[in-house]
């Protein structure tokens, strides 16, 4: 992509009416822009992000069998009657309005009220279970406090599964299966998350949240710096510099952000909506049901909270809008035609990359947009570099002049990752 | 995919409360799912489709020089005020609702209030001009008349493409590349869209709109048999039989689908958010704007209103949610382990496949969900096909017994848009 003509400019400084470190870095780098507090447009570059961390929990939910579906967001009153939670917690969270003839609507923030009487149109045998759902689709909530960017929005990216099982064992098993694919979800977008143990509500003894610590998180955990064991704020009774219950380690406090969260609904939704199933022995039995959420959005948010410097963002591979940025730096005809080249050569081998062909921007600038903006490679095609081209990995001090074989080597290093990335075109 | 698995069944009888002939199909064939009148979960089978729709729209967005990006459905009333339809039309077409701190939010059926602000913050010079911003994304109306399933919701996807320009003369030469690229992709989803002109408001002549004939449609187009020259009822002083003005040829009434629209804004939406640039010549200029609209799930249910028998579906192949439909007709081991090394060959050769290895389900069954579910190409694997398969296309009369290389050979056919399928895999 050319940058001349990529929509979204940088800004020398960070917008004014942001507090959050997210927010202002992503919109002074030209990923998003505020319409009004909690709800953002993503501009190309962000929209390149979002998308590749909605591919990584697309593969993910895959590999566990997850099926892909899509619900609306726009809900009737009637299903939310059914839980109670159209009143309890009713318009606290949920947008509520009405339409035409009366009907009342709500927009979700979550989709068991849809998709448990989804499910028990389908399902009447043991035969039809288990069973694993998902979706990616923006929610809403009447947020009370929308001020910390892509973290808490009044609409944001959610990816929610929904699993079915006919008994609490095979639901227990498959809970672990999906923990082990949050893990590498958030692993492969470049986050250490902390398994943590939070409240179960009144029908399982714990759900477990995925914390990430940075020093701007809204949480609090208590965690083991020896075993990682951890628990939230509502259910500890760990205290900082005490022994791990588990590994005897030391217990540390740390300010973290939520990235997911999964749960053991067992029969709380089943039951409001008669789900059920006939099991091999004839009778019938309420379904059992776990629920698995995470925002793609707040994903993002928390990347740029955990790679970041004083320059800019710092974006992990796996998630970067491009793989290289390549800047061309001078403006005579050599230098021109030498850097269209590297970047011809470049994406004809699939190595997505921003080229920064804009003329009357000085070096300075389009150094500082570079190091802002956190592709993971930059390129430089100078008079200087002559037929060479200099490599600086955004993450590193050091550059180095290589050849083009050199350059397409190195950008290949993670092929893995590299053909699985999703870009700006 | 193992249909066995799929989520998502056909059911005997159409639903009654359905009357559109696009939902009794898309639901008694398990594409999609009532949740209330005018909104539909999209099941992995619908799902297919409808990214299949989206992902034509893209290539061809980036075909001409669309950018995409994301923006929210919750908008503020300030930004409609500005417009003044916050209240005209208002609350007869924006759910309209109040959030926290007495805040007014509406979702979004159109996005131009959203859109020109952006723009406003990155557009200064003639020299940011043109710019081609899109984005596909689920829009909301408070519909009076939600009973015609896909084709017209109080949720539905829709592609938003707007552009802005320096001039009129640039406006009206990319209006005819949008216009060309609409033609494309309708080509490219299987539909014969006529090109009608219809109301430009009161600064255009005309808009227009892409009229898909059907007998089921809600509009009726007055349309030139022998050259397609078309204008809606709201504009025409044609009349049925009439000489075309164009060609001198006959023009008849037809009811019909729309399916796209386009529209030059000119300044309409740059006057009150003061969207302007600074020309060549130093002086200070409104930008011109358009506006073209796709809805892909509009698009997905004309195309079962148009392609379809008594039987079931017939789906286009660009947005089939499977190229091949493998059905293993009895149990024996030898029969099962042929049909599982068919698929197995297809799924290895990118050949998208649903294989339906549904046990203690009968021939007469599979062969009226294949039907049902539509899609291009029936293969089945029974006692008698020994080593070969019968091939038979969803849209024709013949089958005919191949072996496996013919049969490779007759599903590739159409490589070009095989490659560029999406499916559920």
């Amino acid at each position: 992509m050319l940058q001349s003509t990529l929509f979204g400019k940088t800004q020398k400084q960070p917008p004014r009416d942001e507090v959050s470190l997210n927010a202002r870095l992503l919109t002074q780098a030209g990923f998003i822009d505020k319409v009004t507090a909690g709800a953002y447009t993503y501009l190309p570059l962000g929209l390149a992000v979002l998308n590749n961390v909605k591919q990584i929990v697309r593969e993910e939910m895959a590999a566990i069998g997850g099926q892909e579906l899509l619900m609306p967001a726009l809900q009737p009153k009637e299903l939310w009657e059914k839980t109670g939670r159209w009143t309890d917690p009713g318009p606290e969270v949920m947008f509520q309005f009405e339409g035409r003839s009366d009907r009342q609507y709500g927009l979700g923030w979550t989709h068991e009220e849809v998709i448990t009487p989804l499910v028990k149109k389908f399902v009447s045998s043991y035969k039809d279970l288990p069973l694993y759902l998902y979706q990616i689709q923006d929610k809403f909530r009447n947020e009370p406090r929308a001020k910390s960017g892509l973290l808490r929005g009044i609409e944001f990216s959610m990816k929610d599964l929904y699993s079915f099982h006919r008994d609490e064992q095979d639901l227990e098993a498959y809970y672990q299966r999906a923990l082990q694919a949050y893990l590498r979800i958030f692993q492969r977008c470049g986050l250490e998350a902390i398994v943590t143990e939070a409240s179960g509500g009144s029908f399982s003894k714990y759900s477990h949240e995925f914390q990430v610590l940075t020093p701007y998180g809204e949480d609090v955990i208590y965690h083991c710096v020896q075993c990682g064991y951890a628990q939230n704020r509502e259910v500890t009774q760990l205290m900082t510099g005490a022994a791990c219950p588990k590994c005897d380690g030391s217990i540390a406090e740390g300010k973290a952000i939520e990235v997911g969260n999964i749960f053991q609904l067992k029969t709380k939704y089943a039951v409001p909506f008669k789900l059920e199933y006939v099991d091999a022995d004839g009778t019938s039995k309420p379904v059992m049901m776990g629920c698995y959420g995470i925002g793609p959005s707040r994903v993002m948010g928390t990347a740029v909270e955990v790679h970041h410097d004083d320059r800019g963002i710092i974006w992990p591979e796996s998630i970067a809008p491009f793989r290289a940025h390549l800047l061309q730096l001078g403006s005579s005809s050599a230098v021109a035609k030498r850097a269209l080249l590297v970047y011809h050569k470049l994406s004809s081998r699939g190595i997505s990359t921003l080229f920064d062909d804009r003329p009357d921007v000085t070096a300075g600038v389009k150094f500082a947009d570079a190091d802002l903006i956190g592709i993971p490679y930059r390129l430089v095609v100078s008079e200087k570099t002559k037929a060479n081209v200099e490599l600086k990995p955004r993450r590193g001090q050091t550059s180095t002049l290589v050849n083009q074989t050199k350059l397409l080597a190195a950008l290949k290093g993670k092929g893995g990752e590299l053909g699985k990335q999703r870009n700006v075109s």
